[in-house]
This record gives C-alpha cells, structure tokens and sequence, in this order.
C-alpha cells in the first residue's frame, strides 16, 4: 500500500512543467524558447493569430488579456501563469486568484508596478532615492510643483510615450492636452539632469533569492532603448550602489521573476531609480549570450519556483543594438544576410508580421574584449538590416 | 511602370523564410529554435502528435516521412526542406525534386550516405582513410574478409544497433542472425582497435563554403554517445588531420548544411574516418553553448542560402552529457531543481513524452577553464537528473 502511493505520488509530480504567458511579443517569444530548453510546454494568450511567440508556443489562446473569461481560457493549459507586460487590468488578473492559477510576478506586485504614481511612493517610502514626485490631478498641482518638470500618465506609458517635459509655466498647457491630461490621470517629475542612464535586470525567486546581472549602461534614441552596453563604465562604487538598490525595490515589490530596473546617473555620481518593469526587459537581451543563464531562463526558473541560474557575463564586454522599423512594410528585414556575414554578430529577428517606424523588429548581441570591439561587431551587422519604409 | 515593379519584387524578396523539417525529435527542436531566432517560420513533419519540436513548429504535419504523399503536404509550407534524420526512403524523397521543392542535404548526398557500404566505397575512393570493409551479401564473404570483424546493416543503424562484433569463425552465425543477414543487406568492416574516438561538425554551405568546428572527444557507453570533450586533448598534428579528412568527405559527398562525422584515432596516432551522419549530430549539440555560432544556427544558415558562422570556442573546454532514459518512465526528469543549482550546468530537457532505458532525453553543457572543470560541472548536474526506471 505505502508503496503504490509512492509510486502515485512520484508519477504526478514529474509531468512536464507547463508555463503560461499573458502576452506574446518577443518578451514572450524569448521567455518561450528559454521554456522549452528545460522542457516545459508554453501556452501564450495574444490579440491575433500571427505574434512574434507564436512558433514557439505548445498552445496559442486568441483573446484579450484584459477579459477575465480569455484569462480563464490560458489558465487551465498552464501550471503557473506570467506576464509579457505590465499592462494587464489587476482587475481581470484578480480572476486568476479566485481559481488558484498561480501568477509570477503576483496581481499584488503588479499593482504597485503598474500605476506609476504608486509605485514611486513605494519606493519613497522605502528609502530608495528616486526624482522629486507629485501627484498631478489638475494643472495646478504642475504649477505648484515647479519648472522645469517631466509630466507623465500615471499609466500605460513606455518607451517614452505618456510623456512630456515643461520647462516653464507657458509650457505646461501643450503637455496636458498632448497626455490628455482630463481624462487620464497624471503625476509630475522633477527634471533630472542625468549624465547617463544605467539599468539592470534583478531575477528574483519564489524563496527570496536575488540574481543580479551586471549593470549596463543604455544609450536611448527618441526615448527608445537604442544601444546597452554591458557592463557600464562606472566605478564599482556605483555598479555596487545601483545593484544595491536595484535589490531593495524588487525586494519591495515583492517580486518574483526577472525584473528591469532604469537608473538615472547624475554628475556628481550618484544614481536615482528612474524605473522598474515587473519583467523581462530589453536592457537585458543581451544575457541570452553574454551571461551564464539568460535574464530569459533565470524568469522561467523563478516563475516555476526552480533554483536560479548565475549571472555573470562570459565575455569582458557585450553590446546589443536594437533593430527598430525605418517605416511601414514587411516584417522581415531586407540585408540579413550580409548582416549574417559579420563575424560574431548574433542576430534575433523576432518574426513581427508589419515593422513601423520605430517599432522594435530584432536585436543584435556582440561580444568582445573591448566595448569598443562588440560594439564595431554589432554595429557592422545592425547597420546591414532594415524594416520597411523607402530603401 | 518600373518603379512599381521594383516596389513589387522586393516586396516578394522580404517574406519571413520558411524551414521544413522532416523528422520532430531533439535534434528538430534545436534546429527550430535556431531558425526562431532568425525569424523564420518552421514546418515539421512527424509521425505522432506530440513530439519534442512541437512547442518549437510554427507548423506540424502529422505523416509518415517515407511516404510521398507526407512529404508533399509538408513541402508547401516551406521554401526549403532539411531531415533531421538520415533514414528517409530515398525514392520518396525524389517527389520532392518532382515538385521542385528545395532539400539540403540533397536526396544525391542523402543516397551516398543511407548506404554505408556505398559511403565507405565513395570516401575509399576519394582516397579517405577508411576502416578494411567488404561486402557481405551470403555469410562465405566474411569468412573470406578474415576475423575479428564487424558485421554491419547497410541501412538504419544508429548508436551501435545494427553492428555486431565477430571475434572468431564460431561467432559469426550468431552475429548473422542478431543483424538478420538473410534479410537486410550487411557489409562487414576489419574490427579497429582504435584508442579513442574523435569527432568534429563541418557545416558547408551551398556555396562550398566550409566551416569546421573544433575536434572533440567522444566517449561512448553501450554504444552510445555519452560524453563529449572539446576540444580534445590530441596533438595540433591529430587535429588538423582529422579537420581536412572531414572537409574531404563532406565536399566529396557534395554535402550542404551541417554534418557529424566520427573517426577512430589509433595507438600510433593515425585516424581513420568511421562513419558520417549527413545532419547535425549529438557529437555538436556542445556548440549551443560553447561555440559562437552553433552547429544548429550554421545548419539553418546552409540550407537557407545564407553566409555560415563562427565556429569558434567561447571558452577554453566544454563538455556534454547526455541525459539516457533509465528505463520507462514519464518524459520528463526527476531531480530537475536539484540539478539546476549547478553554477554553470545548462540544461537540456526534450520534452518526449516517455522515456525508455538509453533513450536520449536530454543533455548537459559546461563550459570551463579545463576539460576537468567542465566535466566536474556537466557530470554534478547530470548525475541529478534520472528519467523512468525504479528511483
């Protein structure tokens, strides 16, 4: 008797684990292949038919993200459920706690992400040192704060969209009606003079333990992640302070799973925390081949309560170079195989149907001895590829 | 008027490849996920539902590879073809080339290879250093070959199925009937009383270009692939001999896309080329890791017309281990976290839905300072991880 139920027990507990994501961009299509290295399936919630982690999805769920029913529909398929984005209504998301779908980073941590407003309180209240912060509700409250200032939707905003800056007072109508201040509510930011932005991705597991991978320094283009090299030419002074607080935010957050944190570099060398997505993040792409486990592998090990992989970078110097669209047309690129013809350019296209101007189409990762020489390598290759508009 | 048309032809050049893969098992998988990354869609054709490449197939084709009608299903829904395995039915692969659907390796080089009496006779031709061998048609033509030998099927042997050794003239009629002589063609080969195994990965593209991987060590248990070392510890002399033989028989078999090729190394240093898998091969799966561009990457790369990558070490050794079934059992792994807390262990889980003892269901990589430090590495991870069988 006591056997047989040790045989039972042993056989369900050794099925294939089955990883859920709520979103299927090239987050997820990465995350997807980094899955099905350790043998998971992976089942992906997306809007339409034809998305980027489509090829690499044991299932695809077609429904909105937002829909508790479609949430409902991607939970059953899965063993643990993560986000691709940072987007999705805590309120539908709720859903998946009353049925006892397990979700990594948690509906909790999400929340305090996902309002931007609420998450710099949190980290204020903290201790963490982040850019004077108000709430924004009407004009005045911009005026009372003070010029020059950033002045951001406290949600849904990324890669620079949702906000804007105001110098002065005669400024300050153009950016509310630009944010459409009435209908979404806003908060305001003092200004910061950076010398530089830094970033880092945290992977952080179900028991508390903390991943940190090397602090990078990111080069942006119109407010888009345009080049990060890693490691940042900082002191170890800095590398080890925005490390440091890097982990206090997760920490606070409560969160589970690889997170990307943007940092603020000062000239006087300090660093305020700029700010933090609940997940995978651009600014560590280039783990899948410069560190020992992936910002990838290490959220698929957090997320399925697995022990954690290292960090460290396998070469002295890496740089990724993002492929944006030039413009409207296909979502391959013209030039790949040129590009393919430079000598350790690592080249991911990540399968979008459409490119658009500025929209994010692949990446390119080097290695070298040098920043310089990674950053020669992936820039011969990048400069080979492009995404639509008038060649 | 000319303006449109350019508009047109280069709106038809930038469509997303599209890969065919004919066989779903491991090595399918890695090659999926090696052209995922490059942002090509891919089609697999395979017998049963679920099979390790699935998650990684954009498509899959439910079918028999060595039936026609299978294979013209497939076919529309790539630009090129590839096999993962060496044992699709030459005559059916030639409705392929009926219907002008692109196949690397070509249905000529697959055909000089299925064979192996054929193979062995082409690279003795080509002046290659074979082991002795003859055919053996009646059980008279290995009595005249002399003893000891290897008794061999000319067709579908793989990791030692299919050989049988014959020491003296008393063994032979029971060597004959292990192989079922009277019914499968055998060849017969002098017995190589080799010292170790070498093997290397030579990728060749349609151009001719040739990029060889480093030359490693294998070490076989029950006949199959059980460790691999890169680089192996031969002399630079052993090496290079074994890198030209290998370019040799894969230009002689007009070869295009990547290739795993096995030689015996002899006490006095001399090598002889043992067989050739016209495929990528367990003996390279280290180059995920380990090298800059990866066995799978180049294979992908060669059948899609596209310049071939580094082969180069990242590291200065490597080491693989295969993971073999201990008996039946799930498909997936007990002692998966455990093994994951190995710094530096990757891990490799295929994800087949069953296992069975010495069925290949997954593998380790290390990287190290040594081959010592890798194997350390490979081997704690390894010995974590048990698929079926009692615990």
């Amino acid at each position: 008797m006591q056997r047989s139920d040790a045989v039972f027990v042993e056989s369900q507990a050794i099925t294939r684990p089955r990883l859920g994501i709520i979103g299927g961009g090239q987050l997820a299509k990465m995350t997807a292949a980094a899955a099905a290295q350790l043998g998971c399936q992976v089942a992906v919630l997306e809007r339409q038919e034809d998305f980027p982690a489509r090829g690499l999805a044991t299932h695809a769920v077609i429904g909105d993200w937002d829909n508790p029913r479609d949430l409902l529909r991607l939970a059953p398929l899965a063993d643990v459920l993560t986000v691709e984005n940072e987007f999705v209504d805590p309120a539908a998301l709720a859903v998946l706690g009353q049925n006892h779908h397990p979700l990594w980073p948690s509906a909790a941590t999400l929340a305090r992400v996902q309002d931007k407003l609420r998450q710099k309180t949190l980290f204020a209240e903290a201790g963490l040192p982040v850019p004077r912060f108000a709430d924004a509700p009407e004009r005045d409250a911009v005026r009372q704060f003070g010029f020059p200032a950033v002045l951001k939707k406290r949600r849904h905003s990324y890669d620079g969209k949702g906000n804007a800056t105001v110098r002065a007072p005669e400024e300050l109508e153009a950016a509310w009606s630009k944010l459409d201040g009435d209908r979404h509510p806003l908060y305001v930011e003092a200004f910061c003079p950076f010398e530089r932005e830094l970033a880092i991705i945290v992977t952080r597991g179900q028991d508390g333990a903390v991943v940190c991978y090397p602090v990078v320094e990111t080069i942006n283009r119109d407010h888009i992640c345009h080049v990060v090299k890693a490691p940042a030419e900082v002191s170890a002074a800095t590398a080890a302070r925005v490390t440091e607080l890097a982990v206090r935010a997760v920490t606070a957050l409560e969160g589970v799973g690889s997170f990307g944190l943007e940092f603020f570099c000062l000239a006087d060398g300090s660093v305020l925390l700029n700010e933090i997505a609940p997940r995978v993040h651009n600014t560590g792409h280039y783990t899948i081949e410069a560190c020992v486990c992936s910002q990838f592998e290490n959220h698929v090990r957090a997320v399925l309560g697995w022990p954690l992989g290292a960090a460290a970078l396998r070469a002295p110097a890496a740089v990724m170079i993002n492929l944006l669209g030039h413009g409207d047309g296909p979502g391959a690129p013209r030039g790949l195989a040129q590009a393919l013809r430079v000598p350790g350019a690592h080249i991911h296209i990540y399968g979008k149907t459409r490119s658009a101007r500025g929209r994010k189409m692949g990446h390119v990762t080097a290695l070298g001895a040098t920043l310089e020489e990674a950053l020669a390598t992936a820039r011969a290759a990048a400069d080979c590829i492009r995404f639509g508009g008038i060649p």
